[in-house]
Protein backbone atom coordinates (compact mmCIF):
# COMPACT_ATOMS: atom_id res chain seq x y z
CA UNK A 1 0.00 0.00 0.00
CA UNK A 2 1.68 3.40 -1.53
CA UNK A 3 0.09 6.45 -1.78
CA UNK A 4 2.00 9.38 -1.93
CA UNK A 5 5.67 9.12 -3.18
CA UNK A 6 9.01 8.75 -1.93
CA UNK A 7 10.38 11.78 -1.09
CA UNK A 8 13.88 13.29 0.21
CA UNK A 9 15.80 9.57 -0.34
CA UNK A 10 13.13 7.58 1.46
CA UNK A 11 13.23 3.91 -0.43
CA UNK A 12 9.65 3.01 -0.12
CA UNK A 13 10.11 -0.78 -1.18
CA UNK A 14 7.80 -3.70 -0.83
CA UNK A 15 9.13 -5.43 1.77
CA UNK A 16 9.18 -7.00 4.58
CA UNK A 17 9.65 -3.09 6.36
CA UNK A 18 10.14 0.21 4.79
CA UNK A 19 13.50 1.93 4.75
CA UNK A 20 14.31 5.40 5.52
CA UNK A 21 17.43 7.03 5.33
CA UNK A 22 19.33 8.32 8.99
CA UNK A 23 17.10 10.60 10.62
CA UNK A 24 18.52 14.08 11.83
CA UNK A 25 18.77 14.60 15.90
CA UNK A 26 15.95 13.76 18.11
CA UNK A 27 13.36 11.20 16.66
CA UNK A 28 9.55 11.75 17.34
CA UNK A 29 6.59 9.31 17.03
CA UNK A 30 3.29 8.92 17.26
CA UNK A 31 0.23 6.81 16.60
CA UNK A 32 -3.24 7.82 16.07
CA UNK A 33 -6.71 5.86 15.44
CA UNK A 34 -9.50 7.15 13.28
CA UNK A 35 -13.06 5.19 13.42
CA UNK A 36 -15.73 5.25 11.16
CA UNK A 37 -18.73 5.96 12.85
CA UNK A 38 -16.61 6.88 15.98
CA UNK A 39 -14.15 9.71 14.87
CA UNK A 40 -16.11 10.90 12.14
CA UNK A 41 -20.41 10.56 10.93
CA UNK A 42 -20.14 8.50 7.19
CA UNK A 43 -23.77 9.65 6.65
CA UNK A 44 -22.08 13.42 6.66
CA UNK A 45 -18.50 12.73 5.51
CA UNK A 46 -16.61 10.66 3.07
CA UNK A 47 -14.31 7.80 3.50
CA UNK A 48 -11.72 10.01 1.60
CA UNK A 49 -12.11 12.63 4.56
CA UNK A 50 -11.91 10.17 7.19
CA UNK A 51 -8.59 9.34 5.57
CA UNK A 52 -7.74 12.75 5.55
CA UNK A 53 -8.36 13.15 9.13
CA UNK A 54 -6.40 10.75 10.41
CA UNK A 55 -3.59 11.01 8.73
CA UNK A 56 -3.84 15.44 9.62
CA UNK A 57 -4.35 14.72 13.03
CA UNK A 58 -1.76 12.38 13.08
CA UNK A 59 0.81 14.47 11.82
CA UNK A 60 -0.37 18.14 14.34
CA UNK A 61 1.07 15.56 16.76
CA UNK A 62 4.17 15.85 15.27
CA UNK A 63 3.49 19.50 14.79
CA UNK A 64 3.14 20.27 18.49
CA UNK A 65 6.71 18.76 19.33
CA UNK A 66 8.25 21.24 16.55
CA UNK A 67 9.05 18.18 14.58
CA UNK A 68 9.64 17.91 10.41
CA UNK A 69 7.52 15.38 9.64
CA UNK A 70 9.75 12.35 7.86
CA UNK A 71 7.48 9.00 7.40
CA UNK A 72 4.48 7.82 7.84
CA UNK A 73 2.11 4.08 8.14
CA UNK A 74 -0.79 3.18 7.59
CA UNK A 75 -2.79 0.33 9.44
CA UNK A 76 -5.95 -0.16 7.75
CA UNK A 77 -8.81 -2.59 8.92
CA UNK A 78 -11.84 -3.08 6.34
CA UNK A 79 -15.12 -4.22 6.05
CA UNK A 80 -15.42 -6.08 2.32
CA UNK A 81 -16.79 -3.59 0.29
CA UNK A 82 -14.94 -0.28 1.27
CA UNK A 83 -14.30 1.73 -1.48
CA UNK A 84 -10.11 1.31 -0.30
CA UNK A 85 -9.36 4.15 -3.41
CA UNK A 86 -11.22 6.73 -1.94
CA UNK A 87 -9.93 6.05 1.80
CA UNK A 88 -6.54 6.23 -0.31
CA UNK A 89 -7.05 9.28 -1.97
CA UNK A 90 -7.35 11.14 1.05
CA UNK A 91 -4.66 9.49 3.06
CA UNK A 92 -3.05 10.66 -0.29
CA UNK A 93 -4.09 14.11 0.01
CA UNK A 94 -3.27 14.76 4.00
CA UNK A 95 0.51 13.52 3.52
CA UNK A 96 1.26 15.07 -0.08
CA UNK A 97 0.01 18.37 1.48
CA UNK A 98 2.34 17.78 4.95
CA UNK A 99 5.09 16.57 2.66
CA UNK A 100 5.44 13.86 4.22
CA UNK A 101 5.46 9.83 2.24
CA UNK A 102 3.54 7.02 3.25
CA UNK A 103 6.41 4.22 3.34
CA UNK A 104 4.15 1.16 4.00
CA UNK A 105 0.91 -0.13 5.73
CA UNK A 106 -0.98 -3.23 6.06
CA UNK A 107 -4.71 -4.15 5.49
CA UNK A 108 -7.07 -6.28 7.17
CA UNK A 109 -10.35 -7.53 6.89
CA UNK A 110 -12.57 -6.38 9.79
CA UNK A 111 -16.27 -5.96 10.88
CA UNK A 112 -15.50 -1.77 10.46
CA UNK A 113 -13.53 0.42 9.02
CA UNK A 114 -10.66 1.70 11.37
CA UNK A 115 -7.35 3.54 10.22
CA UNK A 116 -4.34 3.49 12.32
CA UNK A 117 -2.16 6.18 11.61
CA UNK A 118 1.67 6.18 12.39
CA UNK A 119 4.30 8.97 12.06
CA UNK A 120 7.37 9.33 12.66
CA UNK A 121 9.26 13.10 12.50
CA UNK A 122 12.75 14.50 13.39
CA UNK A 123 14.05 17.47 15.73
CA UNK A 124 17.90 18.22 15.10
CA UNK A 125 19.16 18.72 18.35
CA UNK A 126 17.58 18.01 21.25
CA UNK A 127 14.96 19.85 20.40
CA UNK A 128 11.45 18.66 20.39
CA UNK A 129 8.96 21.17 22.19
CA UNK A 130 7.12 19.44 25.07
CA UNK A 131 4.21 20.06 27.05
CA UNK A 132 6.16 20.18 30.06
CA UNK A 133 8.31 23.40 29.84
CA UNK A 134 6.20 26.24 30.60
CA UNK A 135 7.16 28.73 33.59
CA UNK A 136 5.37 31.36 34.96
CA UNK A 137 5.96 34.29 32.98
CA UNK A 138 5.20 32.97 29.87
CA UNK A 139 2.91 34.41 27.44
CA UNK A 140 0.84 32.20 25.82
CA UNK A 141 -0.08 32.00 22.12
CA UNK A 142 -2.28 30.09 19.74
CA UNK A 143 -1.68 29.64 16.48
CA UNK A 144 -5.44 30.89 14.95
CA UNK A 145 -8.79 31.61 15.93
CA UNK A 146 -10.58 28.36 17.25
CA UNK A 147 -13.95 26.35 16.98
CA UNK A 148 -13.82 26.64 13.12
CA UNK A 149 -14.01 22.72 13.24
CA UNK A 150 -16.97 22.27 15.51
CA UNK A 151 -18.26 24.93 13.89
CA UNK A 152 -18.03 23.09 10.53
CA UNK A 153 -19.22 19.61 11.62
CA UNK A 154 -22.35 21.62 13.30
CA UNK A 155 -22.99 23.42 9.69
CA UNK A 156 -22.72 19.94 7.88
CA UNK A 157 -25.61 18.58 10.17
CA UNK A 158 -27.60 21.30 9.55
CA UNK A 159 -27.08 21.20 5.76
CA UNK A 160 -24.42 22.71 4.51
CA UNK A 161 -22.22 21.43 1.82
CA UNK A 162 -18.65 19.83 1.72
CA UNK A 163 -17.46 22.86 0.27
CA UNK A 164 -17.97 25.23 2.30
CA UNK A 165 -15.31 26.93 4.04
CA UNK A 166 -16.08 25.69 7.90
CA UNK A 167 -16.99 22.26 6.71
CA UNK A 168 -13.81 21.94 5.13
CA UNK A 169 -11.72 22.90 8.24
CA UNK A 170 -13.55 19.98 9.51
CA UNK A 171 -13.02 17.20 6.91
CA UNK A 172 -10.10 18.40 5.89
CA UNK A 173 -7.90 19.62 8.53
CA UNK A 174 -4.30 21.15 8.33
CA UNK A 175 -1.54 19.73 10.59
CA UNK A 176 0.39 22.99 11.08
CA UNK A 177 3.82 21.41 11.05
CA UNK A 178 5.71 24.82 9.04
CA UNK A 179 4.28 27.02 12.36
CA UNK A 180 5.61 23.92 15.38
CA UNK A 181 9.37 24.08 13.38
CA UNK A 182 8.85 28.11 13.62
CA UNK A 183 7.78 28.28 17.42
CA UNK A 184 10.70 25.81 18.46
CA UNK A 185 13.10 28.22 16.28
CA UNK A 186 11.72 30.56 18.37
CA UNK A 187 12.38 29.24 21.63
CA UNK A 188 9.24 27.97 22.55
CA UNK A 189 9.21 26.47 25.76
CA UNK A 190 5.90 24.02 26.16
CA UNK A 191 3.60 23.37 23.20
CA UNK A 192 0.47 21.16 22.34
CA UNK A 193 -2.05 20.76 19.34
CA UNK A 194 -5.63 21.56 20.43
CA UNK A 195 -7.03 17.73 19.12
CA UNK A 196 -9.24 17.86 22.06
CA UNK A 197 -10.29 21.69 22.86
CA UNK A 198 -7.95 24.62 24.39
CA UNK A 199 -10.48 23.95 27.85
CA UNK A 200 -8.62 20.74 28.23
CA UNK A 201 -5.66 20.63 26.34
CA UNK A 202 -4.73 24.02 27.94
CA UNK A 203 -4.80 22.28 31.40
CA UNK A 204 -2.93 19.26 30.10
CA UNK A 205 -0.58 21.63 29.16
CA UNK A 206 -0.25 23.09 32.66
CA UNK A 207 -0.71 20.14 34.39
CA UNK A 208 2.27 18.64 32.67
CA UNK A 209 4.45 21.87 33.22
CA UNK A 210 3.12 22.35 37.29
CA UNK A 211 2.13 26.15 36.64
CA UNK A 212 -1.48 27.85 36.10
CA UNK A 213 -2.68 30.08 33.46
CA UNK A 214 -4.42 33.57 33.42
CA UNK A 215 -6.15 33.96 29.90
CA UNK A 216 -7.22 37.29 28.68
CA UNK A 217 -9.76 35.90 25.88
CA UNK A 218 -10.44 33.34 23.54
CA UNK A 219 -10.34 33.93 19.81
CA UNK A 220 -13.25 32.85 18.47
CA UNK A 221 -13.13 31.62 15.01
CA UNK A 222 -15.92 33.69 12.40
CA UNK A 223 -18.90 31.46 12.34
CA UNK A 224 -18.12 29.74 15.60
CA UNK A 225 -19.59 30.23 18.88
CA UNK A 226 -17.64 30.76 22.18
CA UNK A 227 -18.17 27.19 23.44
CA UNK A 228 -17.30 25.98 19.79
CA UNK A 229 -14.04 28.07 20.15
CA UNK A 230 -12.80 26.49 24.28
CA UNK A 231 -14.32 23.63 24.12
CA UNK A 232 -14.74 22.07 20.49
CA UNK A 233 -12.33 19.78 19.34
CA UNK A 234 -10.11 18.80 16.17
CA UNK A 235 -9.12 22.74 15.44
CA UNK A 236 -5.27 21.02 15.37
CA UNK A 237 -4.33 24.70 16.60
CA UNK A 238 -1.15 24.84 18.37
CA UNK A 239 -0.82 26.50 21.95
CA UNK A 240 2.28 27.89 22.92
CA UNK A 241 4.11 28.85 25.74
CA UNK A 242 6.99 31.38 25.00
CA UNK A 243 9.10 33.47 27.01
CA UNK A 244 10.05 36.31 24.33
CA UNK A 245 6.91 38.04 23.83
CA UNK A 246 8.08 39.68 20.45
CA UNK A 247 10.80 36.72 19.41
CA UNK A 248 8.04 34.48 18.51
CA UNK A 249 6.03 36.91 16.10
CA UNK A 250 9.27 37.85 14.10
CA UNK A 251 9.85 34.26 13.74
CA UNK A 252 6.67 33.15 12.22
CA UNK A 253 6.74 36.43 10.32
CA UNK A 254 10.07 35.79 8.61
CA UNK A 255 8.46 32.79 7.66
CA UNK A 256 5.11 34.14 6.12
CA UNK A 257 3.30 32.40 8.69
CA UNK A 258 0.11 34.01 9.94
CA UNK A 259 0.91 36.08 13.07
CA UNK A 260 -0.08 33.71 15.96
CA UNK A 261 -2.09 35.39 18.41
CA UNK A 262 -1.47 36.70 22.51
CA UNK A 263 -3.82 34.85 24.78
CA UNK A 264 -2.94 35.02 28.41
CA UNK A 265 0.00 34.10 30.65
CA UNK A 266 1.25 31.20 32.47
CA UNK A 267 1.50 31.99 36.61
CA UNK A 268 2.95 30.02 39.28
CA UNK A 269 -0.56 29.09 41.13
CA UNK A 270 -1.39 25.40 39.24
CA UNK A 271 -4.75 25.63 40.88
CA UNK A 272 -5.26 29.00 39.14
CA UNK A 273 -6.77 28.37 35.69
CA UNK A 274 -9.16 31.50 34.59
CA UNK A 275 -10.39 32.89 31.22
CA UNK A 276 -10.92 36.78 32.25
CA UNK A 277 -10.42 36.39 35.37
CA UNK A 278 -13.28 33.49 36.16
CA UNK A 279 -12.46 29.84 36.94
CA UNK A 280 -12.30 27.96 33.05
CA UNK A 281 -13.25 24.69 34.13
CA UNK A 282 -11.23 21.70 32.47
CA UNK A 283 -14.08 20.98 29.12
CA UNK A 284 -13.50 19.56 26.35
CA UNK A 285 -13.87 16.50 23.89
CA UNK A 286 -12.88 13.21 25.05
CA UNK A 287 -13.27 10.08 23.72
CA UNK A 288 -14.56 7.41 26.07
CA UNK A 289 -14.80 3.63 25.43
CA UNK B 1 -0.96 3.61 26.62
CA UNK B 2 2.78 2.46 28.20
CA UNK B 3 3.89 -1.17 29.14
CA UNK B 4 7.21 -2.24 28.48
CA UNK B 5 9.96 0.56 30.13
CA UNK B 6 11.82 2.72 28.38
CA UNK B 7 14.91 1.47 27.93
CA UNK B 8 18.47 2.33 26.04
CA UNK B 9 17.33 6.14 26.54
CA UNK B 10 14.46 6.73 25.32
CA UNK B 11 12.13 8.77 26.82
CA UNK B 12 8.64 7.65 27.14
CA UNK B 13 6.45 10.67 28.17
CA UNK B 14 3.04 11.54 28.03
CA UNK B 15 3.43 14.03 25.20
CA UNK B 16 1.82 14.36 22.04
CA UNK B 17 4.64 12.48 20.64
CA UNK B 18 7.35 10.06 22.19
CA UNK B 19 11.10 11.47 21.83
CA UNK B 20 13.32 8.78 20.91
CA UNK B 21 17.34 9.14 21.16
CA UNK B 22 18.97 9.59 17.61
CA UNK B 23 18.93 6.16 15.33
CA UNK B 24 21.97 5.00 13.87
CA UNK B 25 21.90 4.57 10.52
CA UNK B 26 19.17 3.45 8.26
CA UNK B 27 16.02 3.65 9.98
CA UNK B 28 13.29 0.74 9.24
CA UNK B 29 9.46 1.36 10.08
CA UNK B 30 6.90 -1.47 9.82
CA UNK B 31 2.87 -1.99 10.91
CA UNK B 32 0.97 -4.83 11.02
CA UNK B 33 -3.00 -5.06 12.10
CA UNK B 34 -4.55 -7.78 14.38
CA UNK B 35 -8.39 -8.24 14.37
CA UNK B 36 -10.02 -10.60 16.82
CA UNK B 37 -11.72 -13.35 14.89
CA UNK B 38 -9.91 -12.41 11.76
CA UNK B 39 -6.03 -13.23 13.56
CA UNK B 40 -7.15 -15.28 16.10
CA UNK B 41 -10.17 -16.96 17.33
CA UNK B 42 -11.00 -15.87 20.81
CA UNK B 43 -13.13 -19.00 21.18
CA UNK B 44 -9.39 -21.00 21.33
CA UNK B 45 -6.82 -18.08 22.86
CA UNK B 46 -6.49 -15.26 24.56
CA UNK B 47 -6.50 -11.17 24.20
CA UNK B 48 -3.08 -11.64 26.36
CA UNK B 49 -2.33 -13.61 22.92
CA UNK B 50 -3.85 -11.68 20.86
CA UNK B 51 -1.75 -8.44 21.73
CA UNK B 52 1.15 -10.62 22.21
CA UNK B 53 1.00 -12.41 18.69
CA UNK B 54 0.51 -8.93 16.83
CA UNK B 55 3.76 -7.31 18.33
CA UNK B 56 5.68 -10.42 17.70
CA UNK B 57 4.51 -10.84 14.17
CA UNK B 58 5.42 -6.84 13.50
CA UNK B 59 8.71 -7.40 15.18
CA UNK B 60 9.31 -10.15 12.71
CA UNK B 61 9.29 -7.88 10.08
CA UNK B 62 12.24 -6.05 11.69
CA UNK B 63 13.98 -9.47 11.84
CA UNK B 64 13.71 -10.00 8.83
CA UNK B 65 15.54 -6.74 7.59
CA UNK B 66 18.77 -7.67 9.99
CA UNK B 67 17.18 -4.43 12.40
CA UNK B 68 17.85 -3.83 15.90
CA UNK B 69 14.21 -2.92 17.38
CA UNK B 70 14.84 0.39 19.02
CA UNK B 71 10.85 0.96 19.41
CA UNK B 72 7.12 0.23 18.80
CA UNK B 73 3.78 2.44 19.16
CA UNK B 74 -0.02 0.59 19.73
CA UNK B 75 -3.33 1.84 18.37
CA UNK B 76 -6.08 0.02 19.29
CA UNK B 77 -9.55 -0.57 19.07
CA UNK B 78 -11.81 -2.24 21.35
CA UNK B 79 -15.41 -2.66 22.12
CA UNK B 80 -16.35 -1.41 25.66
CA UNK B 81 -15.71 -4.55 27.99
CA UNK B 82 -12.77 -5.42 26.37
CA UNK B 83 -10.04 -6.60 28.78
CA UNK B 84 -7.60 -4.19 28.25
CA UNK B 85 -5.42 -5.04 31.10
CA UNK B 86 -4.78 -8.33 29.36
CA UNK B 87 -4.37 -6.84 26.11
CA UNK B 88 -1.35 -5.15 28.02
CA UNK B 89 0.10 -7.99 29.06
CA UNK B 90 0.50 -9.97 26.35
CA UNK B 91 1.71 -6.82 24.65
CA UNK B 92 3.94 -5.63 26.99
CA UNK B 93 5.64 -9.75 27.73
CA UNK B 94 6.25 -9.87 23.63
CA UNK B 95 8.13 -6.08 23.68
CA UNK B 96 9.77 -7.32 26.85
CA UNK B 97 11.05 -10.71 24.81
CA UNK B 98 12.39 -8.74 22.64
CA UNK B 99 13.77 -5.97 24.28
CA UNK B 100 11.91 -3.55 22.74
CA UNK B 101 10.51 -0.49 24.51
CA UNK B 102 6.75 0.63 24.04
CA UNK B 103 6.77 4.45 23.83
CA UNK B 104 2.96 5.12 22.55
CA UNK B 105 -0.12 4.73 21.24
CA UNK B 106 -3.68 5.33 20.89
CA UNK B 107 -6.96 3.72 22.01
CA UNK B 108 -10.23 4.40 20.89
CA UNK B 109 -13.61 2.62 21.37
CA UNK B 110 -15.01 0.61 18.37
CA UNK B 111 -17.06 -2.66 17.46
CA UNK B 112 -14.59 -5.34 17.28
CA UNK B 113 -10.76 -5.62 18.85
CA UNK B 114 -8.41 -4.23 16.63
CA UNK B 115 -4.78 -3.74 17.63
CA UNK B 116 -2.27 -1.65 15.16
CA UNK B 117 1.18 -2.47 15.77
CA UNK B 118 3.98 -0.15 14.80
CA UNK B 119 7.76 -0.83 14.65
CA UNK B 120 10.91 1.02 14.35
CA UNK B 121 14.22 -0.12 14.26
CA UNK B 122 17.91 0.59 13.11
CA UNK B 123 20.55 -0.85 10.90
CA UNK B 124 24.19 0.41 11.19
CA UNK B 125 25.28 1.70 7.68
CA UNK B 126 22.89 0.94 4.80
CA UNK B 127 22.68 -2.39 5.65
CA UNK B 128 19.13 -3.60 6.26
CA UNK B 129 18.86 -6.98 3.71
CA UNK B 130 16.13 -6.58 1.15
CA UNK B 131 13.99 -9.59 -0.13
CA UNK B 132 15.56 -8.35 -3.76
CA UNK B 133 19.18 -9.33 -3.17
CA UNK B 134 19.13 -13.24 -4.10
CA UNK B 135 21.74 -14.28 -6.64
CA UNK B 136 22.19 -17.33 -8.44
CA UNK B 137 24.43 -19.78 -6.64
CA UNK B 138 23.38 -18.59 -3.45
CA UNK B 139 22.81 -21.36 -0.95
CA UNK B 140 18.95 -21.02 1.02
CA UNK B 141 18.59 -21.67 4.67
CA UNK B 142 15.95 -21.29 6.78
CA UNK B 143 16.39 -20.51 10.83
CA UNK B 144 14.45 -23.76 11.64
CA UNK B 145 12.02 -26.19 11.16
CA UNK B 146 8.77 -25.27 9.81
CA UNK B 147 4.98 -25.87 10.70
CA UNK B 148 4.99 -25.66 14.46
CA UNK B 149 2.38 -23.15 14.31
CA UNK B 150 -0.02 -23.91 12.13
CA UNK B 151 0.81 -27.53 13.29
CA UNK B 152 0.01 -26.01 17.50
CA UNK B 153 -3.42 -24.05 15.80
CA UNK B 154 -4.87 -27.57 14.79
CA UNK B 155 -3.82 -28.99 17.68
CA UNK B 156 -5.74 -25.99 19.84
CA UNK B 157 -8.83 -27.15 17.77
CA UNK B 158 -8.88 -30.84 18.91
CA UNK B 159 -8.74 -29.72 22.27
CA UNK B 160 -4.68 -29.37 23.59
CA UNK B 161 -3.88 -27.06 26.37
CA UNK B 162 -2.45 -23.86 26.25
CA UNK B 163 1.01 -25.17 27.76
CA UNK B 164 1.54 -27.50 24.88
CA UNK B 165 5.01 -26.71 23.02
CA UNK B 166 3.12 -26.89 19.56
CA UNK B 167 0.17 -24.13 20.72
CA UNK B 168 2.64 -21.79 22.53
CA UNK B 169 4.34 -21.84 18.86
CA UNK B 170 1.02 -20.53 17.46
CA UNK B 171 0.24 -18.35 20.71
CA UNK B 172 3.76 -17.20 21.69
CA UNK B 173 5.49 -16.82 18.98
CA UNK B 174 9.50 -14.95 18.65
CA UNK B 175 10.77 -12.34 16.35
CA UNK B 176 14.25 -14.01 15.74
CA UNK B 177 15.88 -10.49 16.19
CA UNK B 178 19.34 -12.22 17.14
CA UNK B 179 19.17 -14.24 14.22
CA UNK B 180 17.96 -11.42 11.36
CA UNK B 181 21.36 -8.98 12.99
CA UNK B 182 23.30 -12.77 12.25
CA UNK B 183 22.29 -13.12 9.06
CA UNK B 184 22.94 -10.13 8.39
CA UNK B 185 26.18 -9.62 10.18
CA UNK B 186 26.87 -12.56 8.08
CA UNK B 187 26.56 -11.16 4.58
CA UNK B 188 22.71 -12.02 3.54
CA UNK B 189 22.02 -10.99 0.43
CA UNK B 190 18.49 -11.49 0.99
CA UNK B 191 16.00 -12.15 3.18
CA UNK B 192 12.40 -12.84 4.46
CA UNK B 193 10.39 -13.74 7.40
CA UNK B 194 7.98 -16.77 6.52
CA UNK B 195 4.78 -15.33 8.20
CA UNK B 196 2.64 -16.42 5.63
CA UNK B 197 4.65 -19.67 4.48
CA UNK B 198 7.63 -21.06 2.75
CA UNK B 199 5.07 -22.10 0.02
CA UNK B 200 4.29 -18.70 -0.65
CA UNK B 201 6.87 -16.47 0.68
CA UNK B 202 9.93 -17.88 -1.11
CA UNK B 203 7.95 -17.26 -4.10
CA UNK B 204 7.44 -13.34 -3.10
CA UNK B 205 11.89 -13.45 -2.22
CA UNK B 206 12.32 -15.07 -5.56
CA UNK B 207 10.01 -12.42 -7.66
CA UNK B 208 12.09 -9.63 -5.81
CA UNK B 209 14.85 -10.76 -7.02
CA UNK B 210 14.32 -11.65 -10.35
CA UNK B 211 15.71 -15.30 -9.27
CA UNK B 212 14.22 -18.99 -9.50
CA UNK B 213 15.02 -21.64 -6.33
CA UNK B 214 15.72 -25.12 -6.03
CA UNK B 215 14.82 -26.68 -2.43
CA UNK B 216 16.13 -29.83 -1.69
CA UNK B 217 13.88 -30.40 1.24
CA UNK B 218 11.89 -28.88 3.81
CA UNK B 219 12.61 -29.26 7.51
CA UNK B 220 9.58 -30.45 9.01
CA UNK B 221 9.18 -29.75 12.93
CA UNK B 222 8.22 -32.45 14.84
CA UNK B 223 4.33 -33.30 15.42
CA UNK B 224 3.91 -30.94 12.21
CA UNK B 225 2.99 -32.38 8.99
CA UNK B 226 4.43 -31.71 5.68
CA UNK B 227 2.26 -29.44 4.12
CA UNK B 228 1.85 -27.54 7.34
CA UNK B 229 5.71 -26.86 6.96
CA UNK B 230 5.39 -25.45 3.62
CA UNK B 231 1.93 -23.83 3.47
CA UNK B 232 1.44 -23.16 7.41
CA UNK B 233 1.78 -19.17 8.57
CA UNK B 234 2.90 -17.67 11.21
CA UNK B 235 6.47 -19.76 12.15
CA UNK B 236 8.35 -16.32 11.73
CA UNK B 237 11.20 -18.28 11.28
CA UNK B 238 13.81 -16.55 8.20
CA UNK B 239 14.57 -17.89 4.94
CA UNK B 240 18.34 -16.60 4.19
CA UNK B 241 20.02 -16.21 0.84
CA UNK B 242 23.50 -15.77 1.40
CA UNK B 243 26.69 -16.63 -1.22
CA UNK B 244 29.08 -17.82 1.63
CA UNK B 245 28.08 -21.51 2.67
CA UNK B 246 30.58 -21.24 6.08
CA UNK B 247 30.08 -17.78 6.99
CA UNK B 248 26.30 -18.00 8.24
CA UNK B 249 26.94 -21.09 10.52
CA UNK B 250 29.95 -19.47 12.14
CA UNK B 251 28.30 -16.32 12.89
CA UNK B 252 25.08 -18.35 14.11
CA UNK B 253 27.53 -20.26 16.20
CA UNK B 254 29.64 -17.60 17.49
CA UNK B 255 26.54 -15.65 18.87
CA UNK B 256 25.31 -18.95 20.67
CA UNK B 257 22.27 -19.05 17.80
CA UNK B 258 20.85 -22.78 16.77
CA UNK B 259 22.49 -23.29 13.44
CA UNK B 260 20.61 -22.60 10.36
CA UNK B 261 19.20 -25.29 7.84
CA UNK B 262 20.42 -25.47 4.43
CA UNK B 263 17.39 -26.11 2.50
CA UNK B 264 18.77 -25.50 -1.38
CA UNK B 265 19.39 -22.75 -3.84
CA UNK B 266 18.99 -20.14 -5.74
CA UNK B 267 19.04 -20.66 -9.29
CA UNK B 268 18.87 -18.29 -12.52
CA UNK B 269 15.51 -19.41 -14.33
CA UNK B 270 12.86 -17.30 -12.66
CA UNK B 271 10.43 -19.90 -13.82
CA UNK B 272 12.32 -22.51 -12.20
CA UNK B 273 10.95 -23.34 -8.84
CA UNK B 274 11.46 -26.07 -7.18
CA UNK B 275 10.81 -28.60 -4.38
CA UNK B 276 12.79 -32.05 -4.55
CA UNK B 277 12.43 -31.47 -8.57
CA UNK B 278 9.21 -30.97 -8.59
CA UNK B 279 7.44 -27.42 -9.14
CA UNK B 280 6.49 -25.89 -5.74
CA UNK B 281 3.36 -24.06 -6.56
CA UNK B 282 2.69 -20.92 -4.62
CA UNK B 283 0.42 -22.08 -1.90
CA UNK B 284 0.29 -20.68 2.06
CA UNK B 285 -1.81 -18.24 3.92
CA UNK B 286 -3.10 -15.36 2.66
CA UNK B 287 -5.08 -12.56 4.07
CA UNK B 288 -8.36 -11.48 1.83
CA UNK B 289 -10.59 -8.76 2.57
Amino acid sequence: MGPGSPARGELFVGDDAAILCPLVGQVVVSTDVAVAGVHLDLSLFSVADLGYKAVAGALSDLAAMGALARALVLAVTAPPGTDLEALHEGVAAAAVAAGCPVVGGDLSRGGELALAVTVIGECPGAGAVRRSGARPGDRLYVTGPLGRSAAGLRRRREGAGLDDALVLAHRRPRALLAEGRAARGAGARAMMDLSDGLGIDLHRLADASGVGFALDSVPVAEGATREEAISGGEDYELVVAAPDPGRLGEVFAARGLRAPIEVGEVVADVRARTLSGQPLERRGFEHRL
